[in-house]
C-alpha cells in the first residue's frame, strides 16, 4: 500500500499512470473495452483471468473514472462497464503498445492483429511524439523539467 | 506461469507488449533509463523498490532486449543498463502514459514534470494517432482485424 501510494502522489505523471493502469490486466480490461466487451463474463472469457482479479480490476477501473457501471444495453439484468471520456483518452496509451508490440515481438511471418481506420481499410500510422513541423522527436530531443516544490 | 506464457503467445500486440512492460516497475526503470539512469544503486534510489524486485525487472528486461548491460562509462566496475533500440522504441508509449496522466489526473494548480522539446523550450505536443490527412483518429474510428488462424 506505501507503494501504491506513493505513485498516486507522484509528480512525475508517468508514475500517476502506472499506478491506475500499471498492471496488465488493467490495460487488458481497457483493451477488451475499446473492442466493445462490457461485461463481466465477456471479460473473464476474454482474459482468462481469475474472477477475483477481475473484479478488483474492475472496481479499481470504476473508482478512478476510467470505467463507469450502467446498465446493459439489451434491457436484460446485466450490469455494464463502459469507457468514460477519461478511459477513452488512454486510446493513443493502447495505441503506443501494440505498435511498439508490431513491431518489436513478432517473428517474421508470425501473425498478429492489426488496428485498421475503417475510413480507409489501412492499417494505422504510427502514433509518434512530433514537433510542430512534423519531425519526429526522439528521446535525445526531449528533458524532463523537474517541477520545483511547492511553496 | 500459464499465464505469463499465454501473453508472449497472444495474437494480440497489446497483450504481448504487456507481457514485457505490463507491469509498474518495468515501465518506472524504462522512464528512468529515459532520463538517464544507468546503474543498479541508481534505480533503487529513484524507485525505493525492493532489490529483488528491481533485480528480476532489469533481468527480464535485459532478456527481453529492452536493456542492454554495458561497462560503466567511467571507467568504474560497476555495470550500465542501457536502452537498446528495442528498449528506445518505447518512447511513444511512455509519453503516452506522461500525457494522459498530466490531462487527467492532476488537481487543478498541482505542480508536476514536463516533457520538453530541447530545441524549442516547449512541452513535447500531444501524441495522437492520425490519418494522413492529420486528423486525429478516435477509437470508434477505427476497429481491430483479427488474424486468421495460421493455416
Amino acid at each position: 500500500m506505501a507503494q501504491r501510494k506513493s505513485l498516486a502522489d507522484s509528480p512525475c505523471p508517468v508514475a500517476r499512470s502506472l499506478d491506475i493502469v500499471g498492471d496488465r490486466w488493467s490495460m487488458l480490461i481497457v483493451r477488451d473495452a475499446f473492442d466493445g466487451l462490457r461485461r463481466f463474463g465477456e471479460f473473464q472469457a476474454s482474459l482468462g483471468v481469475a474472477r477475483n482479479i477481475l473484479s478488483d480490476r474492475l472496481r479499481t477501473l470504476v473508482e478512478e473514472g476510467v470505467l463507469a457501471i450502467g446498465p446493459a444495453s439489451d434491457g436484460s439484468a446485466y450490469q455494464e462497464y463502459v469507457l468514460t471520456a477519461k478511459g477513452e483518452a488512454l486510446f493513443p496509451v493502447v495505441v503506443a503498445m501494440r505498435q511498439w508490440g508490431e513491431a518489436h515481438l513478432y517473428a517474421r511471418g508470425e501473425k498478429y492483429s492489426v488496428l485498421i481506420d475503417r475510413a480507409t481499410g489501412k492499417p494505422v500510422a504510427k502514433a509518434l511524439p512530433r514537433r510542430e513541423d512534423g519531425r519526429v522527436l526522439r528521446p535525445a530531443d526531449t528533458l524532463v523539467k523537474k517541477v520545483r516544490a511547492p511553496g
